[in-house]
């Protein structure tokens, strides 16, 4: 494993999402952390706004972004319901990529490829000198995303781990030719993201009809800009997710649903 | 048109003005493919934070931070009513600056020098290999925007653009020696921008009174802290627009007007 | 004072706090002044959302911040309730980091240990050639940090400042062997940050009970994850200061407290 950073090139990529909020200084605080450890590092910032502690949002996010970003980066996450009790911190390297965060499921979608390994972040030389039981981002996970940029091995953070906790993103299951899904998070416009794939829309279920919470949508459109007026529609949306929207409004507030309302979608040509 | 991107030297900037929020990937996940295209690229958020598909916010914004930025700076903007419909993606220079967003409007107030030309952003060369229907800041912005800090040539992006879309700015006029006006914005602090430009006021006008929705301010003051306590009075703000604050208050709140409202400005020594 | 910037090496860290938020192109506004000086800085924010004019909690922010950055950092602020009065713009040496904002206090933190030296920045040459009267982040503050940055004096910048003004973070006094402070911020979380300092809670208080605008807590916890389901709790924050949390929740909210609220810390053993 080579030094990620190298004089004369551009430093190393380091994405950060968090649930730290934007009004309080942590996020500035890890990366100052992170650029006094790795002075190169180019740092991207994928997210502050998870919504507190919830660890399938930010996988959302995350799982949404890595395929953007060079390979080789590190991607340090934090939304960590258990911080300061005995999870364990994670650093794992999955295909060509890094992760960095508390284990508790958050890189689950990375390691489904196979080709992965991880430790915990137990060497004491690789965190701050003194870690707090409150703010693992800066004393344990921003250390060890900036020493993995820097190049260093990661072995060398800790001893390794064979079971990373697993909590998967929903998938949408087949039940007598229908699929059955679910709303699995929201967006900023109020569009709903689901649990169903596009690439699950395939034979029968191709231009099949798509229902949510009871209400009926028709077949998936082809754009934003084909929505009816004020009326919600089906989507796939630019992560690949079948995705419910109103066009010009929030599909969260007209249809007033939330995580965990059905998704149902019904072959073409059989609406009932 | 030589490279702008050259080994040892600072990086281009590329700015980044969207509606996209900060609490989705949809920012993070742009400047990963930016990076990946060019890595050297130095990345400035001016809002992400515009108004959902507000065309003027985001130009308003734009227009603003534009002259504060080195010549030369690429300025991506999206704000996207029409994605997915038939409206151009456009790249634009005018002047020694660079321009990447959709043809809607955006861009209107840098064509006034008449010093531009732009192209639609047709070549799949420069685009990502697969354009969704619903992210084209990831899939045509991002690359254009990328590769034109790289230094390819405008012309080679797609085919001319001689009539982009223009959605100019509201503008103050003249009426019987008063200037009317509307307010266009608002900003964080609830002070409320107008169409009324500072240089605008000269001859009579110059010390003039402001009077927004049928409320009379007075003159515009020389600070904020001129200031009466919890009334609203006038300002040359910072933008070099007539702007109407409440000292340590929400003008916005306090005078209950929004976009649209009437400002007048009576010629000194004519109260009514 | 040498060239803080130099080829081939990392560029200086600038670090940005302010009370601007992100809706407006305000902070970018200041980047690229600042890039268009100095190409080679990079830039961290440490907030934009702290509350408008709140001079305390931008303080808050920076104290908890400024040492995790590295030495030679430049870190500037605006919270500026008096922009365009005759309050003074500061550049400030304290120790190995420099501060640049305006002179109300917001630096306090900074002074205490009594190695510092400031100015009042004055000198045209390192401002904007037209300096507004509502942005000085921008004519004033922004070019100052840069030329910092960049290596040029301090002393260059204008002439001394011997008497900065000084507003100091409420400290916690002792009152016949209870330690009485208060509530001086919050976080995202709801998190209520104090006056008293874990380093105070030693000898007899040292694991004594924590009383909060009259709810009694008990002794401060050693991790978020041990706090009672829905219960206000106390544990010495990652800033080093006493804080009032609620696991999973907002002790904010609960508590209905706010900055002010009165705390009390009675010894071990002695309940009231």
């Amino acid at each position: 494993m080579g030094a990620l950073s190298a004089p004369g090139r551009p430093g190393p990529i380091i994405t950060l999402t968090t649930d730290f909020g934007l009004r309080d200084p942590f996020v500035g605080i890890m990366k100052g952390v992170i650029l006094g450890i790795c002075p190169e590092a180019r740092l991207v910032d994928v997210s502050h706004e998870i919504a507190p502690q919830d660890v399938l949002e930010a996988q959302l996010a995350l799982e949404a972004a890595v395929a953007f970003f060079p390979a080789g980066s590190v991607h340090l996450a934090v939304a960590d319901p258990g911080v300061g009790s005995r999870r364990r911190a994670l650093a794992l390297r999955a295909g060509a990529n890094y992760f960095v965060g508390p284990d508790n499921g958050l890189f689950t979608f990375a390691l489904g490829a196979g080709d992965w390994s991880a430790v915990s972040l137990e060497a004491p030389q690789y965190r701050l000198a003194e870690v707090s039981a409150t703010f693992h981002g800066r004393d344990v996970f921003a250390p060890a995303a900036a020493h993995l940029a820097l190049g260093v091995p990661l072995a060398r953070l800790g001893p390794p781990v064979k079971d990373p906790v697993r909590v998967g993103i929903p998938v949408a299951r087949l039940d007598g030719g229908q699929l059955l899904g679910e709303v699995i998070g929201t967006d900023r416009f109020g569009n709903l993201v689901t649990s169903v794939m596009g690439c699950d829309l395939r034979g029968d279920l191709e231009g099949g009809s798509v229902e949510v919470a009871g209400t009926s949508l028709g077949p998936p459109l082809d754009a934003y800009a084909q929505g009816p007026d004020g009326a919600p529609a089906a989507i796939i949306g630019s992560s690949g997710r079948l995705e419910i929207f109103v066009r010009k409004g929030s599909a969260r507030r007209i249809l007033a649903v939330e995580r965990g309302a059905s998704v149902r979608v019904r072959p073409a040509g059989n609406p009932g």
